[in-house]
């Protein structure tokens, strides 16, 4: 069983994921792993994934061929679904069950689509996706929080190349997350506004950081960019859940989405990349203060280490002249 | 000019290093850098650095051979050393300038020496260095933290591989540390104990995840370990900085550091890693409620994309065994 530990100090949740138990030998047969071969995420290998939770299908069974997306679990999942969270202590230590979702979103049936590329109304129905999975999993009491995520190329941590989403439900909210929600809501006990409408407004007028804007959606190099080329995607109607957001909104958001990753491919010549999707947490959906979006990082330097023991970031690529690029690539 | 910017949202400050100025480019190029050649760090190449801030030496001058360690400016800083602060805002964002100090310590003269591997009476000079530094560069009335990492290996962000530590001073804490100093005071106010001292109490009774232990120092593998082999070395005394330490602790600290780097690098087989000095920002040196210590990461696993993101780690060694592999790696 996965544990979930509490850090003391700073109240930072972790995955202890003992299944997966890692001898030290392990991590030197990982650093030259090649991917090839076998996909189970193809059409056709639907039996070798367990079963499929969501699939929208243009004919056939569910686990066979004929889906146009699948939702399964994680074959090898860091938590486990079955079970009582059992929160307990050890001495001044906290901890519970390692008790959560973990599913695998597979954004097409051929091997080699991707995100940036797929139809507009494929991508809108991975968006779909991710909101029909969401409002499923807010039903379990146990857990807090959905978080969803891309890792797109290797040295962002794909480990199967066949283009796909995860999700991970957990009993906790993520450190970064809560701080952000704590700051708007600092913000809006301030002023009686939230945050990113200001920035919104602002981004929108000062135009310097801007990258897109459809009617619904802008997309934006942000002030404070911690990574070269960070582009954050926000709805310009306050809405702080994602899968709270009108319907109407979705065709928008997967234009958006599409473009910016199709600008950043061009740019920067499709490089790895993570995104993940900030909302907030099952106790505040309907809050004032926070504002769902998008956060996506183009893994482009190795400066990465020192980072984690700090949160320090430097970016030597400043946002003004990452959004020009962007802004022109057309 | 490098800007210090501020994200309304967290408050964390991050450096936008415009001098740097990297273009797309840039990037593509930098995926397949091969180092090796001509390297200015070595014994002889003194006048290829920006004078030296710093030196234990032997015998020769100022920036001649002759030296055991050098400090010297990075000859491409982050940071600016001249200049004003010069806070302002830019609508709802906050900004300064990018001022700070940006030094190397260069550990050795010699191109194929590793920190694990120095003298132990070397590895205490190391740490003399840090010291003399930080107490040097906290004078400056413009900085509020002086951060202490090691990079070493390519994957882990060095780019040099002649063996050497950095040094950044800030006007601004790192976020990450004040969160650790704020969780710490929510600990001493509710408790009237330092957590690091709970802590260390807590892991020599209960010893499954304490690795090593000298007269002054342990090194441990945390409960909510982030990484892989995450270790910690802390000081058995309560200091709250690294600075104001007892002059007679450097060698047990000098001892137990080597002999920590040395057994990961058996068992992980010569890992990259990262490491930094968490130590009480200027305007704390003397609380009760703050513990220096040193922070080690080894780099072993590649999932490091969305963690960013979210702050939310999934460790797949728990701390337990990684701890008994390095406890048994005699």
């Amino acid at each position: 069983m996965p544990e979930l530990r509490k850090d003391p100090i700073t109240g930072r949740w972790v995955i202890i994921s003992s299944e997966r138990g890692k001898r030290p030998t392990d991590f030197q047969d990982q650093r030259g792993k090649k991917r090839g071969g076998f996909c189970p995420f193809c059409a056709g290998n639907e039996r070798t994934t367990p079963n499929e939770i969501l699939a929208y299908r243009d004919n056939g069974q569910p686990n066979g061929p004929g889906w146009r997306l699948r939702t399964v679990p994680n074959k090898f999942p860091a938590l486990q679904i079955e079970g009582d969270l059992n929160k307990q202590g050890e001495g001044i230590f906290d901890k519970m069950n390692g008790i959560g979702a973990h599913e695998v979103i597979i954004e097409s049936p051929d091997h080699n689509a991707s995100l940036a590329t797929l139809p507009l109304r494929a991508m809108e129905e991975v968006l779909w996706a991710y909101r029909d999975r969401m409002v499923d999993l807010k039903r379990d009491i146990r857990f807090q929080y959905t978080l969803i995520f891309k890792n797109e190329g290797l040295t962002a941590g794909a480990t199967l190349e066949h283009t796909h989403s995860q999700l991970i439900a957990l009993p906790i909210v993520p450190i970064q997350v809560q701080e952000e929600i704590d700051g708007c809501r600092k913000h809006y006990n301030l002023k009686e506004r939230c945050v990113f409408c200001d920035i919104i407004r602002q981004e929108i007028q000062q135009k310097n950081r801007l990258i897109l804007e459809n009617n619904a959606f802008i997309s934006v190099a942000p002030f404070a960019s911690r990574f070269p080329f960070e582009t954050w995607i926000l709805p310009k109607t306050h809405y702080s859940s994602y899968e709270h957001m009108n319907s109407s909104l979705y065709e928008q958001a997967a234009q958006i989405l599409s473009e910016t990753l199709s600008r950043m491919n061009r740019v920067l010549n499709d490089p790895p990349y993570n995104y993940v999707i900030h909302t907030s947490s099952f106790s505040g959906l309907e809050a004032e203060h926070y504002h769902w979006h998008f956060e996506i990082m183009p893994k482009l330097t190795k400066v990465a280490g020192f980072e984690w023991g700090t949160g320090f970031y430097i970016n030597p690529t400043p946002p003004e002249e990452a959004a020009e690029y962007l802004r022109e690539a057309k």
